[in-house]
């Protein structure tokens, strides 16, 4: 492979920064350990997050890959940088529930993790001055976010990430409550999967003890991030046999 | 027409009581002359309310149906009484929107009264323990509240009563801003326009002086509801054709 040149900032999301790289179709990404909850309103240094999400993410990305849902991830540097292809962000959150939990539970009274005979799909816009709202297909269009054709290409790549997931953490013991995404849009207009899917983005409930495996961990006190997400870790590298 | 007897009160709402009869497919109406806000929250007494808008409702639903929008409107018997064919309510409340205002204006930061190209089109859950939550169609599915079928169904009656209502205000010399519609179904399943169009349930704005014309009057004590609707219904009456 080419070497990479890391370039100037682009941008310092909660998460992760990004970086220009002497390609220009390529980014630089440097997952970082902290944790934010509440839109950021929250940070809170934590030892390692950045490393464990790198290569949680990683091994994902190329699972799916590997599984024919093409996406941004190009390959993994070091412990908390990683390659991708730049994309022009589609400022949504595509999230899926196989059941009910958080905002779900909350809004519609529903027993807690109620499973869905079909999964269910939401928008969120991303904006952290309008606090990231709820939005429907209309709305979306309305906007001018996202054209009708692009949702139904979002909704359905994101229902194929859901099975693979389900069947990736199915063998890590783990139930997949529910997880977001997020998309971009290629030069060429290919509705590509980019950012992360990590325990950051999943809402991930052992199978055997029903202990949380995701940053509600974080977000509710439960106990140490760190522990938590090499447990996650160490259950992903030995389904997909590959080095932690 | 046959007589019909009033019966047992089936259900008393925010604006209305819903009355059996001796028709076990026809409903009798009264249009109570209180308005509420906040969810029922705040309730007043307002004088000739419930005459106003019976008689607005009266004259819309007619003026859907010989426009072939068929609606469980069947005869007004009184000032404050309606006659409405019985169907099991879908607890959907439908919001078309031609211009931004109210929940979508705070929730978007748009601009007052930004017009769309296309009606926006929202459904929030009826659910005075939930306080009305916005819902999207996979929820709705997921829920079991409602179809894809139906929503399709309602959604595409929706836009022919926008249509409708935007000649009939446009005529009244009256912005249709946005309205809220409420679907039923009948024993053969048919979707079917139910509950009432009125001025509280529209959001009207007078094209000379962009005064409102609408609920808005009360929720934000701005004047005088019942001279309000007085007007609405003589402007309504004169386009009709009608008596008042
Ligand atoms: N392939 C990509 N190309 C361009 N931008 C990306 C790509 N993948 C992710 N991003 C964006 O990088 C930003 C940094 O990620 P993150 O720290 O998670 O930010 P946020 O605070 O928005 O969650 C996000 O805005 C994300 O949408
Ligand atoms: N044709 C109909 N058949 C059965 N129920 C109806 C019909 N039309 C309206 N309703 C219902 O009658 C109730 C009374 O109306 P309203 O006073 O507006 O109640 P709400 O407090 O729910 O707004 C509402 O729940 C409405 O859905
Ligand atoms: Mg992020
Ligand atoms: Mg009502």
């Amino acid at each position: 492979m080419t070497e990479f040149v890391k370039g100037d900032l682009l941008y310092t999301g909660k998460a992760k920064e990004m970086y220009v790289t002497n390609d220009p179709e390529v980014l630089w990404v440097e997952y970082l350990d902290q944790a934010t909850a509440l839109n950021g309103k929250r940070k809170v240094a934590i030892d390692q997050k950045g490393l464990l999400n790198n290569r949680i993410s990683s091994l994902i990305f190329q699972d799916l890959a590997q599984h024919g849902i093409e996406n941004h991830f190009i390959d993994q540097l070091s412990d908390h940088v990683q390659l991708v292809r730049r994309v022009s962000m589609i400022p949504l959150e595509t999230v899926v529930r196989n059941a009910a939990s958080g905002s779900f539970e909350r809004k519609f009274a529903v027993p807690h993790l109620t499973e869905f005979a079909t999964p269910v799909m939401e928008f969120f816009y991303k904006s952290d001055q309008l606090d990231d709202p709820f939005i429907n297909d209309s709305q979306i269009e309305a906007l001018g976010v996202a054209t009708a054709a692009t949702l139904t290409e979002m909704r359905r790549q994101a229902l194929l990430v859901n099975q693979r997931l389900q069947t990736i953490f199915g063998e890590m013991n783990v139930q997949l409550v529910d997880f977001k995404i997020e998309f971009g849009m290629t030069a060429a207009g290919q509705v590509l999967l980019a950012d992360e899917i990590s325990p950051d983005s999943c809402r991930l409930v052992d199978l055997t003890t029903h202990e949380s495996l995701d940053k509600d961990v974080f977000r509710k006190n439960l106990g140490d991030l760190t522990t938590v997400y090499q447990e996650v870790l160490r259950r992903l590298a030995s389904v997909e046999g590959g080095q932690q």
